[in-house]
């Protein structure tokens, strides 16, 4: 039997396919999975989640605020849609801190005592934590079973929910057990964002600005017309229509983020534009407490790399400014004096450089639209880093005209 | 950018390749690992392992046995091969209750602390227990990282070693947590064997015996010949210089189960022939405290398994007789008198049904190196487990002429 031919599968062609619906990624390794964009997800006529049902058993996990605003609209979808007695549901903690091993294991047992085998599947319903946790636990559980994500907020539509990527909290360290586990499904409906806090909005825009700055610079000029997208949805813009506009940003988004990550999905490369405003943030929210939400420190990693990038002479003044009035119009803080130190900023190009395996890596705007990597930690000196610190304080103290 | 292609791997053809070193095998998902056969692996000149190292940082993990036996050893191979102040090593405990959720975080632990990132990698020195735990920690480890195995036992070298399933114990359920994680590299040197205790090579035998009695009965009748082959290495067969037989039969029983693994490495088909012995035995070592060893419980499920197939007239007197007589003759037991019940043994096959999408999947043997499933939990009816069970513990209590 040595050398026998058992099968040759034909992979489609790597790359991101759009289609009215959402999204299909295949990867060059062989990963495929698709993305939905629907409206009214939970509305018992639309038969999107239940066909990824099939008849399996669920085990349904949510948020809080998802139990509170749509835990009843959830329940009657599954009574609709799943088999009697097939289907149960939870709610779990969110925040940070509750994105733990402990958090991973406790949804398996609630899993396992509601008689959830490998043919079954989880099904997360809520935001990045929900997500990173059940994404995570369904990866360990029988040696991975599937979950279906629907996503409910914005940062969870246009970057957790589109990526592979499990992961908890541990030893000290974000994201630091995980699993590369795509769901077998992901839905994002636009509608879960009238409910969304204004800090999550805004959170999730950091992510979206990010994508701009880097890839899409008529993403950015919408989106500096238009910086309270997803929160004034009749605001009389000219050229689209509300849901038009909040469509071709989260749209763009998605694809965007889905054609980055695609070739590199389980991030053998290391240098990756998409880690534009992740180099200093970690050290941002961590050593500050987590007073500042992901995205919000994303948004001063942002603001810090683009004053690198023109002390540098990577970027022109403009740049540098309009990435920074952005962050400010949609309300994100572009400073933090508790950990925007010289010190700590170091050590966050320090701990950046290890984890992407003795390289720096830095990510700077060259324009809008445009990015280019700063490679090696000694091409980024220390003066330039405390300059480009002091511009900061002084954005930050500025306020908008 | 939507559509785009990007890229187009080219898969080697399924299968299973063997070479004088050892297998590879490129499954159709397009895993693909290796598993090398050598000699004196822990010699500095053997630079098989060394080769694999690649300068990464290594962090070790071995269990007491073998830290005692071959601690020192290993110990002058990494500082011969690994770079200095680059690896270090820790003893784990070992046991199926040492197998546990805990001990994989606290590997991790130990790795953290040793200062792992994700481009390092572990080393598990052992047998299936310290196999199960390190793969399972280097799965979860900062998403994935790399984990060679040296498998010392039998079992390891025959089960373990050869595939690709990682896993702990937790909520009352054996490998309840884990992963299909390929090692990076799987080295089975058959001098560790010289060292096993008697019962570990009567484990492991009793897992060649299974590959033998489904698959292949020239190997099935060298194992009749040669009953105490790994125990007595100079007994003097006119065929195989000593090396020789066991070099035959370990290398057999390598390529016969990863043949078997390669379709189905994620085991999306439940219907298994390599679970022969394994639809009683998880009862049969879990509500018997664990006084027998995985292997023997698997013994008592093949001797279990062989009385039904010939009580269903699906195998003749010979073959059931021929499989309890070399199990007896290694002497592995054939019966277990407090789980071999009825009752228990009629919720063991509920299990397995469940655990195999609700079918039977009770692999049989039909003659010496066949095999088939009995598919429906209704065609094994509960007269014929009974009078199975009733041979069974005469079978247990008859003494070998």
């Amino acid at each position: 039997m040595s050398g026998q031919v058992l099968d040759r599968v034909d992979h489609p062609p790597a790359g991101v396919r759009e289609d009215p619906g959402g999204f299909d990624l295949s990867a060059p390794d062989g990963t495929r999975y698709r993305v939905d964009l629907t409206t009214a997800v939970l509305d018992p006529r639309n038969t999107l989640l239940a066909r990824h049902l099939e008849g399996r058993r669920v085990v349904a996990f949510v948020s809080p605020a998802v139990d509170r605003l749509y835990g009843d609209r959830l329940r009657a979808y599954l009574d609709a849609h799943a088999r009697r007695g097939q289907w149960t549901l939870h709610v779990i903690r969110t925040g940070e801190h509750h994105k733990t091993l402990a958090a991973a294991e406790h949804v398996c047992a609630l899993a396992k005592a509601d008689g959830l085998d490998r043919h079954g599947l989880m099904l997360a319903v809520g935001g990045g934590i929900v997500a990173d946790v059940v994404g995570f636990a369904a990866s360990i559980y029988a040696r991975g079973i599937r979950y279906i994500k629907v996503n409910t907020t914005l940062v969870g539509q246009v970057d957790v929910g589109v990526g592979v990527k499990t992961g908890v909290n541990a030893l000290q360290t974000k994201n630091m057990f995980g699993a590369y586990h795509p769901a077998h499904a992901s839905l994002n409906d636009p509608a879960f964002l009238a409910t969304l806090p204004h800090r999550e909005i805004r959170c999730g825009l950091a992510e979206i600005v990010k994508m701009a700055v880097i890839l899409d610079d008529g993403l950015f000029r919408t989106l500096e017309r238009h910086p309270d997208v997803f929160r004034r949805l009749g605001d009389g813009d000219p050229d689209h229509s509300h849901g038009d506009l909040e469509t071709y940003v989260l749209r763009t988004s998605m694809r965007l983020m889905m054609e980055e990550l695609c070739p590199n999905l389980q991030e053998h490369d290391l240098a990756r534009l998409v880690d534009f405003g992740h180099t200093f943030s970690p050290v941002v929210e961590t050593a500050g407490g987590h007073r500042l939400e992901h995205g919000e420190a994303v948004a001063v990693d942002m603001a810090l790399s683009a004053h690198v990038a023109r002390l540098l002479g990577l970027a022109d003044d403009e740049t540098c400014e309009r990435v920074v009035r952005l962050l400010r119009r949609i309300g994100l803080p572009v400073f933090d004096p508790l950990t925007c130190t010289p010190g700590l900023m170091t050590q966050a190009l320090r701990a950046s450089w290890q984890r992407r395996g003795r390289k720096l890596h830095l990510v700077v705007p060259t324009g809008i639209g445009k990015a280019a990597f700063v490679e090696e930690l000694e091409d980024l000196p220390g003066e330039v880093l405390v300059a480009a610190l002091e511009a900061l304080a002084a954005d930050g103290e500025r306020r908008d005209a």
